[in-house]
């Protein structure tokens, strides 16, 4: 939460109510479809989180204060919480940020339905700002990230995955989500067709930055703070860029069948062994230089003020990892 | 594929093209996003079966040969494809119209993913079209569809389900997509407002009449007809119009509790008993009603050929399952 506050505060007074009417209209969209859904939905709503996407939206729509960007916010959310909700039906998760997942209060038939449900109502609500190219943003934004779930199975359990592979991966199944969120705000607000390729340029690094924190977090640990427990992608067999460069430099990684890794102390140990190897910390640079060539692409692309508060989004990402 | 292919007879020529250039769109959809999706889709698309919705697009958007009822139709089948693929992972399906499914083949996490693709596919697809108002149809009718699933979930297993809620779940999780066709290809068309709100009806009425005959063979079978076992529904705990008038003649059926029905004999015995009272000839009735009313509604709101030609539709649906 700590990141998207300090944005909130850094983009001045009208941050806080740009978020809090996007709230709003996600809570509206959760009430307003009888009883079902409104169990279902809130808490999904609530295990979104940081709201880091929306955040992206009305910066990148600064200027713009009508209901489009608003509406672009809240879809962008929607979106996101709709892939949470199948991701958790797929995982069999029972919770998401210390909560019960709707897979665990309401069944797999349920969540299913509420996913696509959730789906449907961002492009609903988007289509209402009557703009066409925003549909088609947000839609190939969804074809992305649902590639990009496929290309994570197909490589499951694979010794062979390179790190151009990861990181295409990454960018499917997060970065275009971010890089929609950018487009869709700079959209919003009107701005010049070179403004808007570098805001989206810069919420793909974003967003591949961030995909590879996340994954080094879940090597590095510690439970406390990520609240589960190391290796989970290991059991999952997913092919991260720790597990990937660690290979190269121990042997007995490179052997591994993570099939073999089935138990949580086994995951736990192989965490270990990856961490006994520069890996996390080469991972890191990677997010780090990603990072920076994120930063890099707004000079002198966009005014100052807005270079200044994606800056500071991108720094306060990279801090929550460090 | 009867009752499409007399259907293309009598929609003379030009029908066989639409529905092929539809076909070859779908086609592309699948071929174009890479190995993973290819084989996981090309399962989904051949299981689709009768391309009903497409040939609403067409009937409706006739007079209009450009590319835009050719994407809605194929936007349509998409959402209609994508919810099949979906309810397959729900039900951990493993044939569909006899054919192994994207759950059965690639397990559930790539049909998860496959569903979201599908479904996003749909909606940059029509994106294309340029018409926010077609986008807010396909998104509403998606939520609609949702939302039928969602409360088919609530009922399941209840023994206080009326007709008014089946007739209402059946306009959401059927009807929806029916009428959304419709007035697809009469937006494409750019039939007058009258028009396009009679055609809607048309496919309302239609698409729940559908749904009732649908559930009808559920109990009546025969298994070799339908290609599955009688009592399916029965077995899932979906409450449907024949068991719901049956009820009310059988005292033994009022009394059944829908859970204690858990293996197929005990089904199939259920499906005798429903068959035993008048249910099934009254859901006959029901859906004859509906499809009276879906006729009526065109008469003197759309020109003659268009309403005949959609009277042949209704009837040949209404002639598969008599």
């Amino acid at each position: 939460m700590s990141a998207v506050d300090d944005v909130v505060r850094l983009g001045g007074g009208r941050m806080p109510t740009l978020i809090e009417r996007a709230e709003r209209f996600l809570e509206e969209i959760v009430a307003g479809h009888g009883e079902v859904l409104a169990d279902a939905a809130a808490g999904t709503l609530a295990a979104g989180g940081k709201r880091l996407r929306p955040l992206l939206v009305f910066l990148c729509a600064d200027g713009n204060e009508g209901d489009a960007p608003v509406r672009a916010a809240a879809a962008v959310e929607l979106v996101h919480l709709a892939t949470l909700v199948h991701d958790d039906v797929v995982d069999r998760a029972a919770l998401r940020r210390g909560r019960p997942t709707v897979f665990a209060t309401r069944g797999r038939e349920t969540a299913t339905a509420t996913g696509d449900f959730v789906f449907s109502r961002a492009f609903s609500l988007l289509a209402a700002n009557d703009d066409e190219r925003q549909v088609s943003v947000l839609a190939d934004a969804c074809l992305a990230l649902a590639a990009g779930e496929l290309a994570q199975r197909h490589d499951a359990y694979r010794d062979d995955i390179s790190e151009e592979r990861y990181v295409l991966r990454c960018r499917l199944k997060t970065a275009s989500l971010f890089a929609a969120a950018c487009l869709l705000g700079a959209s919003a607000a009107g701005r010049p067709a070179a403004e808007a390729a570098a805001l989206e340029a810069f919420g793909q690094d974003l967003g591949i930055a961030f995909q590879m924190l996340d994954d080094l977090l879940d090597v590095s640990g510690p439970a406390e703070r990520t609240g589960k427990h190391r290796g989970t992608d290991l059991l999952d067999g997913t092919v991260t860029l720790p597990l990937i460069l660690a290979r190269e430099q121990d042997p007995a990684l490179a052997m591994l069948d993570l099939r073999e890794v089935s138990t949580r102390a086994r995951a736990e140990e192989v965490c270990d062994r990856i961490a006994a190897t520069d890996a996390l910390t080469a991972t890191r640079a990677r997010a780090g230089e990603l990072m920076a060539r994120a930063k890099d692409v707004l000079r002198g692309r966009v005014d100052d003020g807005l270079e200044n508060v994606l800056c500071s989004v991108a720094d306060r990402v990279a801090d929550r990892y460090a």
